[in-house]
């Protein structure tokens, strides 16, 4: 008997859990956790469950498709480990977070990779015995530095690329084939500093606060759907310095939970929204 | 068109949720929200929905006893404001800010009165136009007082008795009749510091965080189902009496959180457990 | 023996701890408390001291001045509960609040008025036997409604002005002579959401804190040196309305937080910052 | 020129700190941070400054000593990176945190060893290159095991043991040598859940907040001085072991704060608590 995650999004109508369920209760399948929701604002309906039991994917999606609006959108896998690689710059406090917990047997996932476009974390990711992948950027237009990228991505065909501060901003042309599979930790409690050095402008305007972002990459620069955010208080005594060294732990906490959250299949994107379950 | 709320909890088995949404559906219901969970350790099975629609209560929980395992019990009710008696002593923060919310049409709930075992408040809940009762427990045994106390309770039928810094401990005899129906805030995150001043209790143990719980008042002191909990950091340049400035404002919004949950049904109790929709 | 504060801030130069305490030393008098920080960006040095004894303040700070570099800011006054106008719009939550910690003793403040906008709060202003003002906008120019505003205040020479959710821009002009005495509450973790509706604003960029800040007013609008920030955590199912609603419990406690650390005069401002002892 | 850290507790009197600071003053020395407290309960003065400057170590702890009440304790050093040993057992999340912020300097320390009482995490201790002592407990009786341990951290004589999740209760013996040298991580919020398994208790009383605390080891097993505390809410959904692993985040966090203070020679123990500058 295996587990599977069922995910469903469409526009809400009356009657929809109760077609649902009846399809699984008559496949005699089991709803071991579901949950719901109905954003009244866009007139959607959300629903993920996990599911015991012999069935097959392909037949309970078409019952399915019968079932629901022409706009469902439904996803229907077996519950596993997610391929995920990592891309990082310099700094290895959420990336060594990360390999230390896929280490300990913590983390639903199976690394592939580590992509960098600096060499200086190839020691730390070496230690862990995970491919480390040295794509300098020096002497090349962004464009063609991302094509480097993507073709190395592309043979590793991941579920999930995660941006554990990878500190260069993404084209469309990257973000495309990868819409919605790209997690990104923002050093900031997002709308507030976008973009560079959000420490600095976090001490230059003097906030008693500080956070960490975890969001979904899409075109705009740190306006992707937000997954996870949390702040430490901070005070006058603290350096911007003092503040980033400080705000480490809160970023890779925020995309420790963002990423296990992603891997759980636990995620709706609603517009530029997320639904969490 | 009214809107109901529904609750139910029983044993769990296969297809509960497909048996309760079937009926909603063949009654022409519609469930705007739901929710459910299924406790393993205990395989027991909690369901809350909110539905709209023209149903008789009667025939609905008749059906749904049918088609449920015996040991269901199924609450269906109108959604409406909650009949509420608070009880305090001599702070005033707590019952202050039910009755500042109750003023401004924030509380979903209507305040049929105040008991006190002190005449010090009465000022304050007149000018908001609520019935104070002045019940001394002066030369009476605790037995005796709460008698006097319970033969005015009765006489309101209160959906839900508030203790908002209520001093007195409560007999089983006080709390049987209004068994998962009184409401306390502790000023300590429990279970640490039960008993009297936990704030002093605090001061000398010298914690870095102090914080309150609200739960339901069960026969043990400060031992009840735990609603909602919070805390805020303090250091060592606090007094006592400085945390326990600090620490009302802490009270105060905990309560708020928890009684705005029970006002809503959207608390169950298993065991000495809560569970929250 | 009368209890006093002593706050000063000049440019940082070595010995300057030395020389205040040696001169409150020679004086005889005790320093209860004291704090001091260095802010290394600007170069100035920040001392606040609460002193017991028996003194002349002119004679002290003559004394000070002497020993002190030449742009140094000395204050020094009785430690006294600070006068106060409280300005709202029609929101109570944090009016109300501050009359609540009022009336119960815990406010180290005497309020003077309560100055409106509209007349809805007036029943709950005197309930606690505080003067209202409703100084009408409807017609008048803005600099004609704040001149009606001024002159009222004026009478009244507050050492602080609480904005107590009060929903009125307020221009240079009202600003300066009360320059660093104007307590603001905005209803998000500034600088995001700056602005009209920030809860309207939050739902739809789909954070998962929501936030609030108090600051002192200057003439940019939501700019101004930030005093205390906290933030919760919200989710999916809560509409900008249900922001609302539990962010008024953050609301509340920002700016008391705010206006305790005001009336203890315990905050200096370096330019945009504040420093709180 | 140097840093220097001066630490001073005495009985409180006037004019401590004109004293102490004349004396610096006089020496040519620059004070560029210092912290005091005064304990009301306990009539104590606490001092902390970091000096610069060039110093005989030993003639400004007898001038201190000259000036100060008689009870006074005065610590004067170098600012230096700490000598450490860590203790674990088996779990590697702060093991392996401490060792990543060492790895990427960003630890005020030097780590010596790692000592455990079992051999599983020695594979990811010499990643890092750190050496690891496996000091079995197995058919030893405790005090002969602490003998060994202590044989083997008194080679190294370092400055602060810290137990990364040690989960062996240390005797008296073990302790007095160190006494106030060492840091242990509790996963639970102190005085909540001592003892054994604190994360099954937490679910078993059905709390809304989990914690850890970190604290100084004394005889009293969980009772030492508190350092640091941290908290995250949880909801009913969570099984102990779900509690568990999201408990790790704090864990790892509050102690990497606490050992923070200590490297930084930033905490005092006053009795049973810590006074933080």
């Amino acid at each position: 008997m295996s587990q599977y995650i069922l995910k469903i999004d469409c526009s809400d109508q009356k009657g929809l859990i109760y077609k649902i369920s009846d399809l699984i209760y008559q496949n005699n399948l089991n709803i071991e956790k579901n949950s719901e929701f109905v954003d009244e604002e866009s007139g959607k309906f959300f629903f993920r469950a996990r599911i015991a039991g012999n069935l097959d994917i392909e037949e309970i999606k078409e019952g399915l498709q019968v079932l629901l609006p022409q706009d469902a959108h439904i996803y229907l896998g077996v519950r596993r480990a997610k391929n995920v690689v990592l891309m990082a710059t310099k700094e290895s406090h959420c990336l060594g977070d990360i390999l230390l917990k896929n280490h300990s047997g913590e983390l639903n996932a199976n690394i592939q990779a580590v992509v960098s476009n600096h060499d200086s974390l190839r020691s730390l990711v070496e230690k862990f015995d995970i491919p480390y992948f040295y794509v300098s950027a020096q002497n090349l237009e962004r464009e063609a530095h991302e094509e480097k990228v993507l073709t190395l991505l592309n043979e590793f065909n991941p579920d999930f690329i995660v941006l554990a501060k990878y500190m260069r901003i993404l084209t469309p042309n990257f973000v495309k084939p990868y819409n919605g599979k790209i997690i990104n930790i923002h050093h900031s409690f997002l709308p507030a500093f976008i973009g560079a050095n959000p420490y600095k402008q976090a001490h230059k305007r003097g906030v008693k606060i500080i956070g960490a972002t975890a969001h979904f990459v899409n075109n705009d620069l740190d306006e992707g759907p937000i997954i996870a955010q949390d702040v430490i208080h901070i005070n006058h005594e603290m350096s911007w310095k003092d503040m980033q060294r400080a705000g480490r732990n809160v970023e890779k906490v925020v995309l420790s939970n963002a990423i296990d959250l992603a891997f759980e299949d636990r995620i709706f994107v609603n517009n530029n929204k997320t639904i969490i379950f």
